[in-house]
C-alpha cells in the first residue's frame, strides 16, 4: 500500500470486533491506534498499559481479520533493543507494519499540550536501523513519525529528521500536524519530493479534500481514531436512553441485533465444525 | 443491589471505555457480558478467549470506574476448584460478584441451538459451596444461572435446580429464558415466591414493560448486550460512509471530538499530577 | 526426531532458563512438562494456570532456544475447539509438537489417585483430527497419550485407544504406565509393532536400561521433570545453609557465578548491539 | 523488618516454586529479584520483559507464600506516572514492598560496565513522592536504591541523593557497592547515621561476616540471587548427567522425589476439597 501509485487509506480500530469491521467495510488495512487502544481499555495514551498488553490486543486484531495491520507502537517502548523485541513480536503476531515516533518514553499524546521534547535524531536513528535489521520478513514495514511540525519545531528541523530516517532505513515518513489545515503537511511535501512514501494522519483537518492530498503526493491517509469516537457516542447514547425510559424498548430498534454479533464472531463456521469433530 | 425493595438495573459493558460509559449514564452497577467481552476481543462467546485474558479485560473495566461488577463468569472454567481460583483473582481485582451458570465447559452462547446439556446439580451445588467457602469479603455475591427453562426442561426443573443452589448457598437466582414473552419468568417467579433474590436478562423480551418485572418482585434486570450493539452499528455505518467518501468530512460533526477521548481517560488529572511530581 | 532410526530423548523444561540450559547440555528437543511448568508457577498440575499462561511460558522457552519443544498440553484445555485455537497459537510461538491425553478437563496428574475417569475414545478422536486439520506446518507434530494403562483399564484397552488415535491422525502414541518395571509398555509394544512411533515416560521406572527401550522399539523417550527436581533440591539446600549460617560465605562457591547467569542471558550480544545502534 | 532492633535477612527468589521454598527454610521476607526473574524467563536484565509480565510472576510469587515479597522494580519502569500505575498494582497482588533505583529506563544490571548514567535527583525524587501518595496501604514501604557509589560517582554523591530520597518520603534507603569488600557501605553508614533503615546487597562482598552489617547498624540485608545460582548449578550438573549416561538412574537418587513436587503444591489440600465438593 504505501507503494502503490494511488493514495490509499487505512481506517482505525482498537480490538478484534472493530478490526474486522474495518475489514468488512472495505479498507485495504488497519491503523491500530494507541489512542484509541489505550482509550478502549480505559486508560491513557501515556504507556499506561505495557507493550505486552497492546501487543495481546493486536494478536486479537490479527487473529479476526486478513488484511494489513499497522500498529502505532508510540516510542516502540524504550531504546533500540525493546524495539528489536518489539519487531520480533510483532512479526510473529502477523502485524504488517509498524510506526515508531522521535518522542521520549513514556509517551503524551501528540495532541495534548505544546513544545513536547524530541528523540535524539542518532539515537531514534539507531532504532529505525535496529527494527530493519531485526525484521525477518522483508515485507515488514517500519514507517518514522516525525513530530517536528506538531511539537513547533519548523520545517527545517522536520526536513532534517525525515531526512535523517530515511537514511536509517525507514520504509515510510508519516510527517503529523496539528494545524487545522494541511498548508504544513504540503509545504513539506513540496520540499520531500518522492524521496520516500509519506504517511498522513488528518485528524485535525477532517475537511480538506482527498484530492488535495492526491495532488501533493501523499502515499497513505490514516483514518486514526473514528471508530472509537463513533462508538463512544453510539454508546452514551444508548446508556442515556436505557437509563431514562429503564426499559429497551427505545433501543431495540436502533442497534443491531443479537444475531449480528455471532455473525460477526463466525459462530456458523463452529456450528459446522462440530458436526465434524463431535462424535 | 440485590437486596434493595426496588428493581434495579445493570448495564453491559465490554472493556474499561464502555464500563466507565456506564457508570457516567447513571447506572448502579455493570453486567461484565461473557459475550459481549469475547465478541470485543474477537473470538467466539465459548471459552476461546482464557479466562486469565477475561479477567485482564475485568481488571480494566474495574480499574476504570467505581460501581460494582458482576461478572458473566459462564460455567467458572472448569470445575469447583478453577471457581476457587477465580473468586479469589475477581476480589482481588475488586470485582463485586460473580454469576456462574449450570452448563458444560467449554460452554456454547445460551441463544444458540436448542436443548444444551446441562451440569450435573450436585456438581454444580459444589461449585457455589466452594465459591461461598472461598470468598474473604462477605459482601462477594455469587449469583446462581439457571438454564432449565432455556434448554427446554421445563419449570419443575428450574425450581428443583433452583432450590439446589439456595441450598448451596447462592446470593441470587438468575432464571434465563430466550422466549419472546415474560411468560415463564413469571410462571418461575409465582412458584418460586421471595426465597432468594432473583435475577433476569431479557434480551429476548425487550417490550416487556418493568413494571411487569416489578409487579412480580424481579429485584435485578440486567440489559445484557446493548451497549456492544450500538457500538457496532455505529462503527459500521461511520466506516461505511468514510470508505465511500474516502473522506473525514461526512463523519465529523457526527461523531464526538477527540477531546471527549481525552476526558474520558482523565487526561486532565494526569496534567495536574505533572505539576506535582515532575521538576 | 519421531521418524528416528534411533531412540531419541527429550529432557524437561519449564521455564526460559532451564530450557536453555537443556540445549545447552545437547540434548536434541525439550519437553515443556506441565506438572514442571506449574509446580515452578507455584499452582498445581489441575490446570489452574489459564492455557494463556502457559503459553506465556512457552513463548519464552522458544525464545530461549533453537531445538524444538514438545508442549504436555493436558486435555487440549478443553474440547476440540479449543484444541485448534491451541494448535494455531503453539505455531505462532514457534512450538514444533504438542501431546494431549485422553482424560477430562481440568486434568489430575497422571500420579495421583487412581482409575482416574478418561475421555470418551471418539471426542479424543474428533480433537486429535481438528489438530492436525489445523496445522498450518506440516512438520507439526500431535501425539495421543494414552492413559488407559495408568488408570488401570489394561492392555486391551490400551490397544483399542491407541489405535482410534491413529486412524484419527496422530503422528506418534505417548504410552504412560506408573509401574516401577517397563512390562507393561513392553507387552504393548509387543502387540503395537510399528504401526506408529512409540514415545514413553519412565519417570516410574527410572532404572530400567535404555537398551531394553531401544530392543522394543520405542522412538522417543522423555525424561519428563528432572531438571525441576534438580533445581527443587538445590535451592532447598541453598536456602537452608543460608539461613543457618546468616551469612553467604558458605554457599558462595558451591553455586555458579553472577557471570554465568549474565552468560546465560546472552549479555554480551546486547553490549555488542549497543555499539552499533547507540549514537 | 525495616524498622526491626535486629538485622533482618531477606532471600531472592523468582518464581512461585523458589519463593515457597524460601518461606519454607525460614525467612521471614523475600527478595523478588530483577536480575532473576527476567533470567528465570530467558531475557536479559533490561526490561526485555513488560512490566506485566514480571508483575504475573509477583502474583505466582505472592498466591504462593505468605511472608512479604519486597519487588525490584528498576527504575519503575516509566515516570511517575508509570510509578503510580505500578503502586496499585503490587498493592493488590498483595506485594508488600518496592524497592526503585535511580537509573534510566530501560535499565542495566549495575553489574554490567561503568559510570552508568543516573537519573536526575528532583525526577527520581518525584517517583518516590508520587508512590508514597498513591499507596492504599499505610504498611506498604518504598525504598529508594541509590546507584551513586556503584556508578562511580563517591561518597559525596551517595549521600547527597540518599538524603533527597528520604525527604521525598522513602521509608529506607538500598545503597549498592559492588566492591569487593565492604568498605564504601561502611562509609557511607558512618556518615548516615540512623536517618533511615539501610539495606544492603552483599553480591560482591560475600565473605563480610554478618556482624560487620550488624555493627554498621544496617537494618535489611538482602541475599539477592543465590536461589537462581543454586538451580543453575544443579541444572546444568543434571543435564550434562543424563546426557551422559543416556539414562536416569545415575541422577534418581540425587535429586528429589516426584512427590516432594505434589507436597510443594500442596496437592493434599486439593484431595481434601475434592472430598467435600464434588458430589
Amino acid at each position: 500500500m504505501l507503494e502503490s501509485s494511488e493514495v490509499e487509506f487505512v481506517l482505525e480500530a482498537h480490538d478484534g470486533l472493530s478490526a474486522k469491521i474495518v475489514e468488512e467495510a472495505g479498507f485495504k488495512g488497519i491503523w491500530a491506534s494507541g489512542l484509541a487502544m489505550s482509550a478502549a481499555l480505559g486508560v491513557r495514551d501515556n504507556n499506561e498499559a505495557s507493550w505486552t498488553q497492546v501487543l495481546e490486543k493486536l494478536e486479537f486484531m490479527s487473529d479476526a481479520t486478513s488484511i494489513p495491520i499497522m500498529v502505532d507502537a508510540d516510542t516502540g517502548y524504550g531504546n533500540f533493543n525493546n524495539v528489536r523485541r518489539l519487531v520480533q513480536k510483532l512479526e510473529q503476531r502477523g502485524i504488517a507494519a509498524m510506526c515508531i515516533e522521535d518522542k521520549l518514553f513514556p509517551k503524551t499524546n501528540s495532541f495534548i499540550g505544546e513544545q513536547q521534547p524530541l528523540a535524539d535524531v542518532a539515537e531514534f536513528a539507531g532504532k529505525i536501523r535496529a527494527a530493519k535489521d531485526t525484521q525477518s520478513d522483508p515485507e515488514f514495514c517500519v514507517v518514522a513519525r516525525v513530530e517536528a511540525l506538531i511539537a513547533g519545531w519548523g520545517i527545517d528541523e522536520a526536513m532534517r529528521r525525515a531526512e535523517a530516517y530515511r537514511e536509517a532505513g525507514a520504509d515510510a515518513i508519516l510527517m503529523h500536524s496539528k494545524q487545522a489545515a494541511a498548508d504544513q503537511i504540503l509545504e513539506f511535501m513540496g520540499e520531500w519530493g518522492d524521496r520516500l512514501p509519506v504517511v498522513i494522519v488528518p485528524t485535525m483537518y477532517p475537511f480538506t479534500p482527498t484530492s488535495v492530498f492526491e495532488d501533493a503526493g501523499i502515499s497513505l491517509v490514516i483514518w486514526a481514531n473514528h471508530m472509537l469516537r463513533a462508538s463512544i457516542g453510539a454508546m452514551q447514547h444508548t446508556a442515556a436512553a436505557i437509563h431514562a425510559a429503564r426499559s429497551l424498548a427505545s433501543v431495540e430498534n436502533e442497534i443491531v441485533s443479537v444475531k449480528e454479533i455471532f455473525r460477526l464472531q463466525n459462530a456458523g463456521e463452529l456450528k459446522e465444525a462440530e458436526t465434524r469433530y463431535l462424535p
